[in-house]
């Protein structure tokens, strides 16, 4: 059973850096009701490695990846909310990326598909929220990339949306961010079964993408976290292979079962492009500088939510973000909350962000 | 040129873990003179991939790893210290490693090398002091890996230093240090190049190692740092190479030139046995507890040197070792230093880190 629901994107899509792509499809999720004053919706923008199944629904009962989040009653309050969440353009959960095929060759897109850019996925997304009828967005919300998707949307659309709920974003990429990222890619594409992105469809470098999966499990959590959950613990003597170099410690053998669980899943080629995207993404690009970018957005509200030990997105460029927010006539909050669990806090730490989240979005719209 | 000594260390050397060596060499440099007391030898043990040239001398004038740190009036002052540098056991750099010929075979031991610890490490420096006429040191110094080595000799023997100097260092590896370095050798294991570590000499797994050092750099620094440093610069032009996923950003053209360097001097067996001792290492494998472990060390003075923004060997765990470390009649002293430069500050950040080891030196013998 799935809710996914597909646009298809008529004529030529013109991308941000160049090139373009004909008909591209989005693949995107809706829950709740758009009422009448068309003035409730909120447009989810994911992670760099979410489908649009946010959620569950009565066509799709399986838990989505912001389950405590989104739903009847929740923060993101589906009673309240026509909620609308989107697989990002060069994604491969049903939207179109480099792992579709391209119509003109009949094959994969692979590393024919143009340079990705947020403000392509950005683009994408508000197509959508234009076919459903939505003129201007209650709120949108974005963690991790997401939230540079909502501020890409927010610069190329001034006014799109009355509010802005960021958690665990920045409004560029830093080099920390930029060096975790490219050696990510760099074990992807030295793994020989990358063989310069054309692997045939469903296979690839997996043994690359486990090593790019857990350094970003590595680089996703704190070290306070793996120290409480795992300290020195030893595997199990029955799973000691005897291999040399083979795994000793808990913590590497979660790292494997996790990393063997998403490779199977996430494209090679579409975790390039999204990487990258992330690298190249700097609202100073729009204007020359982060302030200038940001200067005419016609927002009303903004929440810029970071996590104290979060060194993917550190909290100092949440912080600056919310500063560069800061306008006449709009309301910017930025709470920085004490989780211990590191960027991934967002997807996991809900206990600490339900309320900020269900007091934004409770407060009277206009308020 | 070189000031390169060498002891054999005669008869059959047993290994903490199990395993043997017949008579292995351990490669040591000295500065300095022993005195007639024979209480003015400094011991220096190094990181994980240094070799025993610290500093320079009239035998060896180009610089060492450590150039400002030792020498006639700097901070561990070879005009009043005898200061000795010991090649660690298992690595490549005249000391018996896994890329030494196995008498046996008359091939290198390649894996056949038995399971190094930094007791291990530690017992084979020992030795070098014995053997130049020194029974009990006046301190013994280590930076990172060196100061786990440290430990394990204080507490193999008891009462053989009157003081500790630990920089940047713990008592025990912790599971987020330990996922990094399981990643970095599966990164060297994953490399075909490999070979199951019977690679040709002086070949091996390049593209492994260079993705394992670049890891190291990135988790050797601090993300500060590289703002400051980098920013979001992009690459000159006409280093561009248009291939694709190559690098854009200054901050991956920097790890890429100083990774190739690395790589070309290190031996990919000797750099996952030293990786995987350093996860090894637990104070608490001696009695129990890190506490129980450090009971009996018979030791007057230490001084425990942390950085801020070392997120490897982090602020958290030096302090955990200096107040393990406390004692009545011992002067236990701790100081968390604000370099930007993360773990790599012991090596770089020496205009911070210079006083408090020459002050610590110099102070009364005794006192």
């Amino acid at each position: 059973m799935t809710a996914r629901k597909t646009l298809t994107l008529e004529g030529q899509f013109v991308l941000h850096r160049g090139g373009r792509l004909h008909a591209p499809v989005i693949a995107y999720e809706t829950w709740g009701r758009l009422d009448r004053r068309r003035d409730n919706a909120v447009l989810v923008f994911t992670g760099m490695s979410p489908s649009a199944h946010a959620a569950s629904s009565p066509e799709d009962p399986a838990p989505g990846w912001w389950e405590e989040m989104i739903g009847p009653g929740k923060p993101i309050d589906t009673q309240r909310y026509f909620v609308i969440c989107v697989n990002s353009l060069g994604s491969c959960f049903g939207s179109t990326g480099p792992a579709s095929i391209n119509p003109e060759t009949g094959q994969p897109f692979r590393l024919d598909f143009p340079v990705l850019s947020l403000e392509d996925v950005a683009e994408a997304a508000w197509q959508v929220v234009r076919s459903l009828g939505v003129r201007r967005l209650h709120t949108v919300v974005g963690p991790s990339m997401g939230g540079m998707s909502a501020l890409a949307l927010l610069i190329r659309h001034p006014g799109c949306s009355r509010g802005l709920l960021s958690i665990s974003s920045a409004a560029r990429a830093e080099p920390f961010a930029i060096a975790l990222r490219s050696l990510q890619r760099e074990m992807v594409r030295q793994d020989p079964e990358w063989k310069g992105g054309s692997y045939a469809p469903g296979r690839g470098p997996l043994r690359g993408m486990r090593m790019a999966r857990k350094l970003g499990m590595i680089t996703y959590r704190s070290a306070e976290e793996w120290r409480q959950r795992f300290g020195r613990e030893r595997i199990a003597a029955e799973r000691v292979t005897g291999d040399a170099f083979d795994m000793d410690f808990e913590v590497e053998s979660y790292l494997e079962s996790h990393a063997v669980k998403f490779t199977g899943e996430f494209d090679a080629n579409c975790y390039l492009y999204l990487s990258r995207a992330m690298d190249l993404f700097d609202v100073a690009d729009h204007g020359g500088s982060v302030a200038a970018g940001l200067a005419g957005l016609q927002l009303e509200r903004a929440l810029v939510i970071g996590m104290d030990t979060d060194f993917l997105f550190p909290v100092h460029q949440q912080r600056e973000l919310a500063d560069a927010l800061a306008a006449p006539e709009r309301t910017v909050e930025f709470l920085a909350l004490p989780s211990i669990q590191g960027h991934d806090a967002f997807l996991v730490d809900m206990d600490r962000l339900r309320p900020p989240v269900a007091r934004f979005l409770q407060t009277e719209r206009g308020g």
